[in-house]
């Protein structure tokens, strides 16, 4: 680290000096030379382009509106300033394509009417933030602002008078760089900011080194680069590269904040690399922001993020990932499946060099398909704090992905759910992460906040499918207690020709409780498709309730036991940590057979989920909706099975698809399980043995070492008189 | 009648006789050699001949199998009967297409294994049905099986030696067309059916017609065409063409059960145009059958029919249209709006010169759009018995379709729904018909069958987005009473400029109360889509209860006015007629204002209702399956307004669209509703006037006449001391 800080400080002081030359940030002269020699060369990008033209003259059209800040998100005010820097990037862009000078007097104007503004702002009058700022009720907004701003200034640089530039610069952009790095009077709160490893930082030191870019001041990118004392010890871009990501590009927090968080990272390492190539910011960290991009990509299921932690609706087709896919493909342009990613999930290409070379090499016909690839990828930024497991289907016809969470608590966005799993199959969610409760910008819903039940019920243990001890959430619902642990994926297997395995483990969610789940993922000859078998196993000191919910999504078909549905009335299972959420509509105890089947439907295919029970296990089924009085949860369904006063119990599950149905040609075949019985075989402390047993004689063995994760290790085990043996954690024989 | 009887009848005796080529059923030898000329032209259509070509290879490399009758549908033996009769149509038309001798000796191979089995047949083990068969539980199977028999022995007739016709002639389809028609020994339950104005009765009609036309057999086309008796007088094919649609082409089960019907109509039209030209029978009645098919499509939403009566999710890509499609275009080759239907929907070809000429027409680019117009389709015979009047949004970029049924009863698959609305807006369900409780197909759920829910719930009058009198359904529910009655449209008016509407009314299905329906689709300068105005009026001699629910299909949003939800504890709003499954869910009254607001979203788009209430009126949410022990109802929410111990009720609502929202872009615009106040302004036996008052003094006044249904007298109010003055039953007036 510090051999490459002092290299870039003598870069620094060579180019910044030399080459002032605009437009440089986003593109460079001959890229804009370039972009306009291919016009009505590539029928989309041309597109793209003219919905820039359109919003820049819907700009040039309407007067200039720079109010007095009032109010915060949502209100027209704030509205208006974020609209005013749309404007103002789409004009400047505008005035580089088309060489119109009217878009350049647009951004002149209103940066002057900026400029006239800015200094006689004192904090925002609404005091809803920590770290307040002068435009905008959060300096956030103030440096998204500024990151837009910058690209305007750049791109209109040259039509400006130097008495113009000496204006807008004193009275606006060096006041307002100084704010966001030092704050201003006794509040210095954004000093910190700018200096935390934290995404809001990546904003302030993309704001401030963009118009440091811009206005040729090497202090400014010398300390948006290497934070405020400029030494890369302590803040600053460089240092957020290390910091934010996991040497596999897993960011701590989940996709879904992944995608806000990379934005800022993609804009300002390519404004580094037209200003500063010799840093080759993009390879930095074996290429980490190409693996951010990479990471989010796999962490998605027909376009759309996992629904791990606070996750909302939203995947590649995000804003975020336009960028991210442009500004990277440009760098390498060798990733082809990214082509794919812009042409199925995008249809919107940045007025850029490379914005404009996906939209040609798609229209080229150079797309390569995505390829999603079992994968682990480990959290933490050394990648040792856990991780989460995906198993993606290998076979062609099939289109399924398994996940298995095992990674640190995720900061303010993550949820207690410790080992939980989903499964993704036919392009329909089917075992669900219920994500966040919100409704992002719908006003009459808490206002577009994060509602009451994000916290009462969707971060809670309950609200995922993995096990809750005694009716209490991992940690006690404790974030500062659970922030201090992870989780570990113990081992993993995806190269394997009949299954693929991943194993988790946690140790600390539940204190004196060891919790370990296996999820095996395994082709038969004998079933329709792949089957999945999930062993859970906890071990405690002493007796505790184990439950095991799983959220699907479908409809109930049958429980292969008698069981009572409540008729006239419900009642919730129980009365806090997430349970007094849930109405328990039916519930029993499977009395004569040794394990217990629920098949329900999704669309065109059934999936049954059988588990080794005994007549003591309750089995419920389960609605979310209770003690909800805004109505702001979903209305989901789980299945739940629990075990009372255990030590040890393993949950031992077969989870079979089967199944197509056609309501339309009145065709249906296999919709009925294959699964006749699911038994623990062993379950001693070194060996835990699995038998899932399907029609005509057929079954699959699971085998797991309880003890030893390496894979060379050769295990063997007698098991109804036959000899087993296999090398590693899990062993899997199909008869 | 009688003259075109007589002319048949001449025609009869002297085509039959002197043309006994094959093929000449579903295609004559000249449209086969027109296909196989035409192969590798169309490549969409060489895709479904050899997805034929495929299913008969498939057949002739399995043995034959032709088994005792055992079981009923879904049995073994059952569906190895039905895969018979495709394997025999598909080698038929495969040894037509390729002229390759191994298809036609399968076929024979087949029919002579019949021959031997049919004779020893008694009636069918099973004696479940009041009609049964001989090879299945029931005659209709039976007709089925024959009708595509038929095509495949005209398809190889040319192949077998008269020895081996007179075998299978003799043993085979003489006996069984004997027994479709007449019934054996001493069950002639076949015979009434037979002759029944029923469309089992058009599949034994079809059955009996087209081996008589293969065998060339008279008799047997002249009872098929004309009745048992061959007078045209009771029964027969001509016959129910007029009695089994109404005028306007409409089939009073409704669209899903239309489907089914139309199936044998098209089959067997065409192949008495190939065989009776001279009858131009897709001519008759003013062209019925096309009519029938153009009704089917406008009955449609986003390619799937309106869920009314016992309808599935079944639309236009259903096997029974594409024959409809292919026949039908091959008779009349300008409606180029069909070629849309199956390019759109459909997506496969029928092996004829009518499947030929649509895929052949689509890739030269010929289809025309589909066009949905607001229309009326009366109900009955003679167009007398009501209607469905639907109302289609005209502007581009909208896409809107909103109902009104008032037809009578609809056989055994109606519901007691009078005067029921359905919306659909912006390609989704937004207040919903629930249609069939039915798991078709699904042998765990009550083996496929209508489920008890069916009767208990979903053909009950609460189910339904209309006036529910006392808690109790229509006519007590009581579906011999139901079906003395009708409805009626008493005024529709699809032309104005700034406003569609259409006018219900009911006077049968609670004793002593009359109901009228007015749903108007006003488009005004101000609000951001059509607006619905609904008034349901409800006049009684003496005191009822009065429930206007309607199901809708989104997640709520807000209601105007504070509301208790249910916390710890869900009851039943009652406890028969439907109610008994019905969660209740949460309640109020609105005490402060004097228009009661309610907000749901679905997909992008935000609805509001806004009634008219009081400080009395009960307003409750609620949600379906209380009551309900196999989990075979669906999830659906109810919003739902009470008025107790009133004679006179007229519930006035606005159902405004409005707002976008999408959370990719996080962009939001006008999720809240515009309407401020929704006021009963006039209400006497004259007059009824609706004033809904939205954002910006804006509103729309709605004026009724209560009694005058001329579309050209004149009116005239005095409303706020403004004189309005319009034509017709209803004036929209927009300020």
């Amino acid at each position: 680290m510090r051999k490459f800080v002092s290299c870039i400080f003598m870069v620094l002081g060579g180019c910044l000096l030399s080459f002032a030359q605009h437009p440089s940030l986003l593109f460079t002269q001959e890229e804009v030379s370039e972009i306009r020699a291919g016009k009505g060369m590539v029928p989309e990008f041309d597109k793209s382009l003219s919905e820039v033209l359109s919003a820049a003259d819907a700009a040039v059209n309407s007067s200039i509106s720079v109010p007095v800040p009032i109010d915060g998100g949502g209100g027209a005010v704030h509205e208006q300033h974020k609209s005013n820097y749309y404007a103002m990037f789409h004009c400047g862009v505008a005035y580089q394509l088309t060489g119109d000078k009217k878009y350049a007097t647009y951004v002149a104007n209103m940066l002057q009417a900026y400029a006239k503004l800015y200094p006689t702002l004192g904090f925002h009058p609404l005091q809803l933030s920590p770290v307040p700022g002068r435009l905008f009720w959060q300096t956030l907004n103030e440096s998204v602002w500024l990151v837009h701003t910058a690209v305007a200034y750049d791109c209109i640089y040259n039509t400006l008078s130097s008495k113009q530039r000496a204006t807008i610069e004193e009275n606006l952009f060096v006041p307002m760089a100084d704010f966001i790095m030092d704050g201003m009077g006794d509040n210095h709160a954004n000093k910190k900011t700018f200096n935390k490893m934290h995404n809001h930082a990546t904003w302030a030191t993309a704001a401030v080194g963009m118009i440091g870019f811009a206005m040729n001041r090497e202090d400014y990118v010398k300390k948006a680069l290497y934070g405020s004392d400029e030494t890369g010890k302590r803040g600053g871009f460089i240092r957020q590269m290390d910091y934010l990501f996991s040497p596999d590009g897993y960011f701590t927090e989940g996709a879904y904040y992944q995608r806000y968080a990379i934005w800022p990272f993609v804009i300002f390492a390519q404004c580094i690399d037209n200003k500063l190539p010799e840093l080759k910011i993009f390879d930095y960290r074996d290429n980490i922001l190409s693996k951010a991009l990479s990471t989010l990509i796999q962490l998605s299921y027909e376009g759309e993020f996992f629904h791990i932690n606070d996750a909302l609706l939203k995947g590649l087709s995000a804003q975020e990932l336009v960028y991210a896919v442009d500004i990277l493909y440009n760098m390498n342009p060798s990733d082809k499946s990214l082509l794919s990613v812009a042409d199925k999930y995008q249809h919107t290409y940045l007025p850029i060099i490379g914005g404009f070379k996906v939209a040609r090499d798609i229209a080229r016909g150079e797309a390569a398909p995505i390829v999603y690839r079992s994968s682990l990828f480990r959290d933490g930024r050394k990648g040792d704090e856990g991780g989460i497991g995906v198993i993606r289907s290998t076979a062609s016809g099939l289109n399924s992905a398994l996940t298995l969470k095992a990674t640190s608590h995720g900061l303010s966005h993550g949820h207690f759910d410790k080992l939980t799993m989903a499964y993704y199959d036919n392009g329909n969610e089917i075992l669900t992460d219920y994500g966040a409760s919100r409704f992002l910008n719908i006003e009459a819903k808490y206002k577009g906040h994060y509602t009451r039940e994000n916290q009462s019920f969707a971060k809670q243990t309950i609200a995922h499918n993995t096990l809750v001890v005694d009716e209490t959430s991992n940690f006690g619902g404790d974030i500062k207690v659970s922030s201090r642990y992870h989780s570990d994926i113990i081992y993993h297997d995806f190269n394997g020709g009949h299954f693929q395995v991943v194993v988790a483990k946690d140790a600390n969610a539940y204190p004196g409780v060891e919790m370990k789940r296996t999820l095996a993922y395994v082709t038969t000859p004998f079933l329709q498709f792949p089957l999945i078998l999930d062993v859970l196993q906890a071990n405690a000191d002493r007796e505790h309730q184990y439950d095991y919910p799983l959220w699907y999504n479908g409809h109930f078909v049958s429980l292969n036991f008698p069981y009572t549905k409540a008729g006239n009335e419900l009642r919730t299972l129980g009365t806090k940590n997430g349970y007094q959420h849930l109405w328990l509509e039916a519930w029993g105890q499977n009395e004569s057979k040794n394990t217990s089947c629920f098949t329900f439907v999704n669309k065109n295919r059934f999936y049954t989920v059988s588990t080794a029970t005994t007549p003591q296990t309750e089995i419920k089924m389960l609605r979310l909706g209770a003690n909800d009085p805004d109505f702001n949860l979903r209305n989901e369904t789980a299945f739940l099975i629990r075990e009372k006063a255990r030590k040890n119990h393993t949950f031992a599950t077969s989870i079979e698809t089967h199944g197509d149905y056609d309501v339309v040609m009145e065709t249906s075949n296999n919709l009925v399980s294959s699964c006749e019985e699911v038994k623990v075989l062993m379950d001693t402390a070194s060996y835990t043995v699995v038998k899932a047993i399907y029609k005509g004689g057929h079954f699959v063995l699971l085998c797991l070492s309880n003890t030893d994760n390496s894979k060379e290790k050769k295990h063997n085990l007698t098991i109804d008189g036959l000899d087993y043996t296999w090398n590693g954690r899990c062993g899997v024989f199909i008869r």
